[in-house]
């Protein structure tokens, strides 16, 4: 029987293991340099911990399942909620403030479509303990650190930014109602996902009032703060988040990375624990949905059983962003093929103890090694490496009697002779 | 409400994924070294795919669920049915020998117990297209090249070594029919498992010639080749794989990891799809299960669909393995607490500018650094340093307008001032 794989899964054969390395390991380094710390949970969790807070999309796409003991369990479709209750299991001990990344598999039941799996890998960074807007221009600069690392330049991509606080007491101000912000906030968050026209009369059916409807219209287009007050009118709420937003595009452009970053009011987020400030990640080409998102989410780890901590974060997926890369041609620039330092070949039978012995020394000295199989002539096993992509090739023969070896240059097809021991003292250093 | 994990899984506080990175760093560097590729599947397959071989105690454990359109699925709890479904796949674009390793999260819903979680890490490597006994010597040479990396030596760890095809044919010679050696196997899988003398009552309810019951337990017990004859006789069949077992102790020798091997022929391994020569790593000391095991698996692609194509591998998972370096104290010694490059400390607020800029300029160049949330003194400043293992810190001070930064080395508390140019030159190189 021919097996299959789950639709809207992947499969990482070398080649692709090697790009989502690739992508992985320039998170790992980013994050460290930033001083985030690595932590993992479990890849499932009981069922209700994503029925809280999670928002109503993720809640749909759950793959759930039973233990043994009946109990209801999900395979985590992100992180977050993991990161709460781990972080509130142990919130005396840890030293504050806690900045730590994760970079789990995520599973989530969507439909399949270009850029999204029902498998992902998503790097996510957290600051917990800090109620200061420098722990959203961290969350944000270290998100642009890998974007730059990764080789995408203002040209490529835009961080857009916005307050869910600036949102909640600037719609109030022009007439929504408080308990009518959650759904508002759904909408606004089809503003870029549909053509403008249609954005307009999804709008129109739930805000009766023509000249309100205008107002939010306007508000999802500007692009500077100082437009806000124009559309929103002012009071101390809405005073106080723009003084907040300033300060934070102030500490972006003192660390160097405003030029990627935007006001953008109609940023919402979909998942319903954030409370401040909030930003999505978009690439300025294509049609694709945005590579990153995140913000801060201080009821959380309170909503989670635990003590009232303010936190700020960022969640990046691997799929939007390999296309984009893809795209760039950024893959192909930094992925580069496997190479094997060293293919070694017998000439000769009669060394086969010679042989192994050389081929157990270059591993042991952390070089990667490989020989053939095969029991073939010599220039078989030469064919072979170079197949393989060897860098360069050992050729063993009679020379060993004297001490020698052959150095073959898989580049340039140079060979000479060396002492053996000469060769290993040189590989060491 | 306050959230649990679910039993049986693991929380990786960043100090617990230091242990765990420390681990799968080092798999992945012996695996690289000794020519493997790495390769990675989804977290979960059709059901169907561990219900044909990959043996009762596994199917018993699987977590399955289901996907929105009802097909059946299960979370992986081993990886070789996905290399045999993605290596059928390619087949026929793939270079042959295919040597790959890769390090899946798996899942098993056992109950758990010192050593054995529902979730945990698994190292596996494989070749596939080599009928030669030169491939087992390979993956048996790549597991002890870890154990050594790990710091564990031969008295610590011993690989038993034994080939279905030697059982199958010695016990046929002793008067075991053919239709009764998969349950025999079963039975002799729990020679280590059990008290000697619970063994033989249990051996001897299903061997019932008391001659025969004998044998098989004197076989159980020798630890060389050499001694085989004396018990299971001799024909051709034995001969063969007496020979092929031969040979790849010459190997083993010749590699240099001989005196880490034996022979034993109570290993025989749980899973149904081993052929031919099996091993399992012991630990010499503890009572723990084993750390590893694998074997040669030649029909397994073909049974999956494919093209009859051998096939040798191995799997290593991170649980027992852990515990054995924690008694011995290999990973106190060698998993290190996380340290900072550098902490950033501002001795005066007019210079938030240069501060932030050196901060950003430290991380680009790829050191870890951090700075204080907090607007406090410089003293608490110095202390949060200490506290996050910062090796030096950097004060922006008044220093800053000649150009200079205070430089302070955390471990000796000296401190001297530096031209911030010279200490970016020094930083590069």
């Amino acid at each position: 029987m021919k097996m299959q794989p789950v639709k809207g899964t992947r499969d990482f054969y070398p080649k692709d293991m090697a790009v989502r390395n690739w992508i992985i390991d320039g998170w790992k380094e980013v994050s460290i340099r930033n001083g985030f710390e690595e932590y993992d949970g479990p890849i499932f969790e009981h069922l209700k911990m994503y029925q809280i807070k999670s928002g109503d999309e993720i809640v749909k796409q759950l793959f759930s399942l039973k233990d043994r003991g009946g109990r209801d369990l999900a395979i985590r479709p992100e992180i977050t909620p993991t990161l709460a209750r781990m972080v509130n299991q142990q919130i005396n001990s840890l030293p504050k403030p806690i900045k730590w990344f994760s970079v789990p598999r995520l599973c989530r039941a969507e439909k399949p479509q270009k850029g999204r799996f029902r498998e992902f890998f998503q790097w996510n960074i957290d600051i917990i303990g800090v109620d200061d807007v420098v722990a959203d221009a961290e969350v944000i600069f270290t998100t642009i650190d890998y974007l730059k690392l990764a080789g995408l330049t203002k040209r490529d991509v835009k961080v857009k930014i916005s307050s869910r606080k600036l949102l909640a007491s600037g719609l109030q101000n022009i007439g929504i109602p408080k308990n009518k912000l959650d759904s508002l906030y759904t909408i606004l968050d089809k503003y870029d996902k549909m053509p403008l026209d249609k954005f307009e009369e999804f709008l129109s059916g739930y805000v009766k009032d023509k000249d309100t409807a205008k107002k939010i219209l306007d508000l999802m287009s500007i692009d500077t703060l100082s437009q806000v007050p124009d559309i929103l009118g002012s009071n101390k709420d809405i005073e106080e988040t723009m003084q907040e937003l300033a300060e934070l595009l102030d500490l972006l452009e003192k660390m160097g990375v405003k030029d990627y970053c935007d006001i953008h009011p109609g940023i919402v987020r979909g998942l319903a624990y954030y409370t401040g400030v909030v930003f999505e990640v978009h690439a300025l080409f294509g049609e694709l949905r945005a590579i990153a998102g995140g913000g801060r989410f201080d009821n959380l780890l309170h909503e989670f059983g635990g003590p009232s901590v303010p936190a700020t974060g960022m969640g990046m997926g691997d799929c939007v962003l390999e296309i984009l890369l893809k795209q760039k041609g950024l893959i192909n620039k930094n992925v580069t093929q496997k190479k094997l330092d060293y293919f070694i070949a017998l000439a000769d039978k009669k060394y086969l103890k010679e042989f192994y012995e050389i081929i157990t020394e270059i591993r042991t000295r952390n070089y990667s090694a490989n020989f053939s199989y095969k029991q073939a002539g010599l220039s078989k096993q030469l064919k072979e490496a170079s197949s393989q992509n060897a860098v360069k090739c050992i050729i063993i023969g009679s020379e060993i009697e004297d001490g020698q070896i052959a150095l073959k240059d898989m580049n340039t097809g140079k060979q000479k002779k060396i002492d053996k021991n000469t060769f290993f003292n040189e590989l060491k250093s």
